[in-house]
């Protein structure tokens, strides 16, 4: 029932997703049964891997995310997020409210023991192909200990889903010596370079397109605007280029090859891309999507979530702070 | 004697400041007295404007910044900056080490009473022209009452120099309510809204291009990220239109005209048009150019230089806070 095109979008994206799967799982749609019944109907999916669970209850965005979740029992993320704890379902994903899949995603699934902070990463471009942000907005204010969390995590999702081998692992701040940055970020230096990650030291902010680092970890403020930042460059440009050109056909079609060369550029931050973003550090698998979700974008996080669960990131995390501290 | 082609690049900015002025000021230039009179040489001004007050130590950029400036007591930051205080000068500009003028303004200039923060702003481009963002670099832990002074000397800055009646001040954070983001963003929210400014609330990544607010407040961990982030977005555009487009004539020449357009789009992020960014807060004026400024870059910092001092910018920072609290 989440994001602005529920359910049509999600429930045409389950079918998808099955059907770029050849039926290899099961979905499991979860909200209010008529309305998602309505959905598949109209979907016309071969509904033999498709089953609904029923859920009365909605969370929308203008709820408070932790008491949503935790007067709102009877809601689609509430319901669907506990399946998990309760054995019949291996992961979730989600279109709705981001800060309450944050939220119940920690208070039900639990976080892994030795994490302080779960945590959601955003995916920025680089001339890498792509550079996990760790945290993207979960955590505004955060410890050193939290920021050593994120980057162990960051590093081994980067190496599972993107095949990145021993991924670089950057620490954001205001220059590149372990004297410069906010305390947290100068305290978290000394827990990285202790660590097992391959930490090379402090990054800048000019660094994360330029692809020095695999992985940037900073805490969710910086990390929120930066990415709220970057999502709104190609349409400052748009603006920027309509402004400059001049009104000829020629100037429209370079216009629209501009624009054309600039989403390509930043198709890292498009969420249809990337499936959405990982909430790391829960017992369980939780994949929050963009509100605006397209049914392509809700089939990319459902199979982003089983190669998840195939992957056992979470196992991964366990052994790595078994074995860093 | 600051920046990478000092001081070629300085005097001759001077000289070419001192020509668009009419010779209505005078230019004091500080450094070693035989380098500088080499270069002046070769600049041919009229020089009747122009005079040398000698300095033998010259801070560099691996210098720590506080240090230096205690140490090379003889260094053109100190005494170009000493200057004033001995009132002989009305307003520095320096090329150089950021960190030291930064500490110089501060440590020689002294606080504004009332201020306990000087910062450094930074100029974005914005659909409104340009948008100011405060602390850039200077201060990466804040208290919520630097916040509410970077608030109040920002918005005195846009009113005087960007000419906007009423500047808009935003709060940077994680959502527009004023329970988002960290602890002394919220009540740095509390005290801008208390304040005379014409504060409108919690701002977000994605409105500072928009042009949503005049002037941006937040702490100089994250402005600095910001900063050196949009700077880089140009130069990974350049790639990205590069790695997209075929290496054919045309295709060239496309490329060339997307180039120039977003050039032209960000240049409120060139110092060479805005002429450095100022030190606000200490009791003189002090602005700070790019390491790489060319001499049209030092003239118009001068120009902007002599302009903060008309418009007695400290007096009125001085009777806002006089105002407010």
């Amino acid at each position: 029932m989440g994001g602005d095109f529920a359910p049509g979008n999600i429930v045409a994206g389950a079918v998808e997703a099955l059907r770029a799967a050849d039926n290899r799982f099961e979905v499991l749609l979860v909200g209010p049964e008529a309305t998602i019944r309505g959905a598949l109907n109209g979907a016309s999916g071969n509904d033999s891997h498709l089953r609904i669970i029923p859920a009365t209850q909605v969370i929308d965005m203008h709820d408070a995310a932790t008491a949503a979740v935790r007067e709102k029992k009877d809601s689609s993320i509430a319901i669907g997020v506990g399946l998990q704890t309760a054995g019949n379902a291996d992961a979730f994903v989600s279109a709705g409210h981001t800060g309450a899949v944050m939220a119940a995603s920690t208070l039900i699934l639990g976080r892994i023991e030795g994490i302080g902070r779960p945590t959601i990463g955003a995916f920025f471009p680089s001339v890498n192909g792509v550079c996990l942000l760790v945290d993207a907005g979960g955590n505004v204010d955060c410890k050193p200990s939290h920021l050593y969390e994120f980057g162990v995590m960051g590093s081994i999702y980067a190496s599972a889903m993107f095949g990145f081998t021993n991924p670089t692992v950057g620490l954001l701040s205001v220059g590149e010596e372990d004297t410069k940055g906010p305390e947290a970020v100068r305290e978290a230096y000394k827990l990285l370079k202790a660590s097992s990650v391959n930490f090379i030291g402090n990054v800048e902010g000019r660094d994360i397109l330029k692809g020095k680092a695999h992985v940037v970890v900073c805490d969710g403020y910086v990390g929120n605007v930066l990415l709220k930042f970057g999502e709104s460059v190609p349409g400052f440009f748009k603006h920027a280029i309509k402004e400059s050109l001049s009104q000829s056909v020629v100037a429209k079609m370079l216009g629209g090859l501009m624009r054309g060369t600039l989403r390509k550029a930043m198709k890292s931050m498009d969420y249809e891309e990337y499936g959405g973003v990982p909430v790391l550090g829960v017992n369980g698998v939780s994949i929050i999507g963009h509100g605006s979700s397209t049914p392509k974008a809700i089939k990319n996080m459902i199979l982003k979530a089983e190669e998840m669960v195939h992957k056992n990131i979470n196992g991964r995390i366990k052994q790595a702070l078994a074995g860093t501290r």
